[in-house]
């Protein structure tokens, strides 16, 4: 038996299996879009081998360590953190191996079989007998030139693919991309996007120095609101220059404010000032994404809102081992107020592009569909993070289309670092995708020509369009 | 291939759909109830022929303008509001045909096929293509006797249809018909309901104007609170003497009071005063709640409580073009703390019949299910606006029926202003009901005779009993 | 026709009703785990006859007749609370009998059948006519030996039991099962859980003479801090000797705090005595989870935590009939910030069980699949009172599992005090598990072999394990 069902994630249904079937033929072997995601361009840039299997799947995977930690394993046994360097891999990977039943039904493991199976050649489930096999096999492959960054790039299909870095990066990686591309050693597209969270939320780790840095690398008066804008806007300027086509804000709300210029600044000089209070805090990153809005107006990037998740929830874990590490947490999100203010200025704008993602599936229906459904500057993103799994896409689905349509979305975001998981990724949103059209199509809501013409838009046209690739 | 496959919105499963085919040839036929909605009286009153078809299917259509709005057509180009009057109606729904595609996936989609092909007997969809063929046809058809409105209700089976009226209406309308009726002229059951909002809501516009005026309808000392009750219990006599089986209660959220006498009066002279503080507000609308539902018990009227929409969410789009413009959104709606008052003092008594409705679906499994398997007095609304959908109603069904039972539910609302896509609603109803019943029964959790007795009472029987129609 | 048809509740989906059929048959003759619930030890200690029909099956069971309640039918009518002893029993079954039709579609209805046909062996279904019939028979059989309290317990094919006692109780009948165990005249295993909220929260009624009692029972200084805690603690261990492996914790809200030994000393002050504000009463809730998680930490009981229930809504019926009359409704229920106090303090312990329940099931996988998927020290209690039922259990699997898995839940809990039911209600469980589980498979998801594992894991083993029995 293959790892890997030819009809994985197709409805059951004897009907609908059929008509997906024929849809997925049809998009399975589209070029990827990536227009959103964490995967490091220094992979691309210096296209060095990656490392071991622990190293490369296991240790970067907060969906796998967090899963293994909740029931009961180290961070330390399994390698991760400043501890973990103390830990064989290769029995840091038998940890994992032995508990592989415990990702039965979750959406890692079809991402990871389908890994071990169609990058490996590996034909047998991970366990813990088949744990040093994997891991030997694997870790010998990756030493080889086929399974080096820009070869898998190009193996995978990936038409484009952006990272995100914050405004302080040099994009050094990305200078040394593209100089490939020009010279044609290599024509893999991979992008910047803009994220401006260190200097933008005074709640984020040195916040202060954050901003002489910006100020030092635009050579502004940072510490004036016109200057801070300013550098803003230089900042975005060059990362357009490098490829980007969007802004990434990740904000613990959804809350914008629009002040006016003389309270904006008045703010601005309390948030920089230490002890900054939590409201003004919160007011600063509302005004912002307010500000934000006003500059995509005029420079044309699409701009994203990935609101919600309590960071760092686990307070030991985040001060032995960090950010990242498993322990956020969604919360309940609201939007219909929260966003009043940026919408009622920049709301009606069929020029500005807004994309708008949640943790909380509650605002799907009730929400996020309406205002989409609505607004000409607002777009849904896709399932994201905790719901970017089979049930959740297709409880996206089932609650955003009558409303906001299918022309409000913006196509399937891997949103990952776990680069070799890509494929698997948007196989996943793609075959949910087509089985979901397949069930309006067995249910006669639209013809099945109408589904086709959608497979595709959703699987590769709405990513390209509402990203600007 | 027709436009309406017979089979639609049945589900696809071959065991289900067989019971659903045999539970819809049941229903399919029965005459409409259609206890609330937004049809206008003036239509059935006089009977004139409606205009063209951008006239009588776009313009008044909120789902739709909202969904081209969104994405990026102006209103004016549609031929709504105060400019929209320029616009040449052909390229209007020219505009529309173009983007038909954008409706894919939506009731809409749904209702316009149902309307296209069965009230005007098109058999192409609407397409660019198609757009002038559509256009020239249905408003040619509408200048014929067949397609006046009488004709129309007659036509649609309508056994009784609920419109929504203002205290401050005059009820000619209904009047008119009502003659028609004792005159042998026309037989078609039109009523009214109470909507008080604009003399209730003290934020409503023109609230002090609507207060004087209702002062004049009916003769009460308007600005006592006494005066003011004595007005209100005159109106309602009014109404039901013509026709009215019920209020309705459009709030923004589902918060009532139970004041002392004191209290309450003392209220009433701060929100009769100007500059109305918010909370001052919302108490009164709470207040009201109560004094409503006391008054429904004395009169027998049934009460309806719609709660939970920012209205005119969309500044600019309010200021240029007003109410009712695609841009209401629904917020997250509390209701086991904010019915209490009211309940403690109404909620067992079994004459008292108040309809609750919700655009928060959260609220389903967790508060309304619960309080209305509880309560005798309340009862739950269907699946409503946003979620009158396929998919609404069938979440609708699978999150209120294990608590609440089917009997504590009221069969469909419309709840339109499109008089024409009245019949399409009802029949998405009673295939979706069909379909829900068909799975109870497939799974053998009721046997069939027993979902062919429901199948009868959610699309007939339960709207007639609930709304003592 | 029977009245439990062999395949109810699996999917009618064709290959999915055949994987389903396959994993039931492994799963449908395994012991019962109840590890949580209310069922009354002086049956098993005393083993005497129940009552009649009325009062084993009617007037207990609040999901019954809250419904007819909701309908209008009278509580003493139906033979419940003081006035209630008035009605003859055989009428109030009558009253039921006419209605049975509002159970169409509930999880009552699924059990009640269950019980009818494989308890008592009826064969036609409850309806006006077959009432008498039905009630005569069932209290008949009652009488016989073969349906006392052990001997239902044995056919059930029951492990071990929990029931719930306060701390107060004096846990006799428990004391005298034990004795039975002992002696080899009873080989039933029905054992208590602590449940201490009469004496750890200062809104329940007669809090001050609870802990009266709790300190003459214990012999503690209990109105003094460390004294109140030594009584904890003590009496925790005399419940731990009577079988106990859990504890029970059913409050207003999931808050927790951790405040400083001064701070809780000083609280504890302000709790004993007269008028204790709210906010006071919540913070010393909160503040108890966190010691009781201390304790569990210590003593190895397992800690359950119940939150979400706006207890005793309607204060007519609350003052006349007294609690649990079905007038408990779920509120929107917020996770975490609420527990981030407590699993500061203790979330990384492997060795503390934490079991989580919610009535809101928004908050499956925005906010509990994410936690327990993440702290050694949570687990997630199954679907609970409203939602315990076929469509609760479907979207309890589907939005928890693809976050924290199968192996961060718990298995099935019954939590009831209707005896008879309990067979039905873990059938349903199991039922609607293996059918989960069955469209993992027909959906290529995961192996069927692996299904196989879970089915019984998730009937059986996993309680077994959590529960630490």
């Amino acid at each position: 038996m293959p790892l890997m069902h030819p009809d994985r994630l197709l409805p059951s249904d004897p009907a609908q299996r059929a008509i997906a079937r024929r849809l997925y033929a049809e998009v399975s072997g589209l070029p990827i879009i990536s227009p959103h995601g964490h995967t490091d361009p220094v992979w691309f840039a210096d296209n060095e081998n990656f490392g071991n299997a622990a190293e490369l799947l296991l240790h970067p995977d907060h969906y796998v360590f967090r899963m293994l930690y909740s029931q009961g394993v180290s961070m330390e046994a399994l390698g991760i953190g400043e501890g973990g360097g103390a830990a064989d891999p290769r029995e840091s990977w038998r940890l994992f191996a032995e508990r592989y039943h415990l990702f039965r039904g979750t959406p890692s493991r079809m991402w990871l079989d389908w890994v071990f199976a169609e990058v490996f050649g590996l034909e047998q489930p991970l366990s813990a007998d088949s744990s040093d096999h994997h891991y030997d096999h694997i870790s010998a492959t990756l030493e080889t030139d086929d399974f080096r960054p820009r070869a898998l790039f190009d193996r995978f299909n990936i038409e484009a693919i952006a990272t995100t870095e914050s405004p302080l990066d040099s994009l050094e990686h990305h200078a040394k991309i593209r100089a490939a591309n020009e010279s044609g050693e290599w024509g893999g597209r991979v992008i910047t996007a803009y994220r401006p969270d260190p200097v933008v939320d005074p709640e984020f780790e040195g916040f202060q120095d954050n901003l002489q840095k910006f100020g030092d690398l635009t050579g502004e008066d940072i510490f004036s609101w016109q200057g801070y804008l300013a550098a803003h806007r230089k900042r975005r300027d060059y990362f357009a220059s490098m490829g980007a086509t969007s802004t990434d804000h990740g904000h613990p709300s959804a809350a914008t404010a629009d002040l006016s210029a003389g309270e904006a600044e008045a703010l601005f000089k309390r948030v920089i000032a230490d002890d900054v209070a939590p409201q003004d805090a919160e007011l600063f990153r509302a005004q912002m994404l307010t500000e934000m809005a006003g500059m995509s107006l005029d420079d044309g990037l699409v701009m994203q809102i990935h609101p919600g998740a309590f960071r760092n929830h686990n307070r030991k874990l985040f001060e032995r081992f960090g950010r990242d590490k498993g322990a956020d947490i969604p919360v309940q999100t609201e939007y219909v107020h929260a966003l009043r203010p940026l919408l009622n200025r920049y709301g009606n704008e069929p020029n500005l592009a807004i994309i708008l993602f949640t943790l909380d599936e509650t605002s799907y229906s009730r929400e996020l569909a309406p205002l989409a459904g609505h607004y000409p500057a607002l777009k849904l993103g896709p399932a994201w993070w905790f719901h970017d799994s089979p049930e959740g896409m297709r409880r996206y689905r089932s609650q955003v289309t009558e409303t906001a349509g299918f022309y409000n979305t913006v196509g399937f975001n891997d949103d990952t670092r776990a680069f070799l998981s890509i494929p698997a990724r948007h196989d996943v949103a793609r075959r949910i995708d087509c089985g979901f059209l397949a069930q309006l199509v067995a249910e006669h809501r639209i013809e099945e020509w109408e589904a086709a013409e959608l497979a595709v838009d959703l699987a590769y046209n709405l990513a390209k369009a509402a990203y600007k690739l």
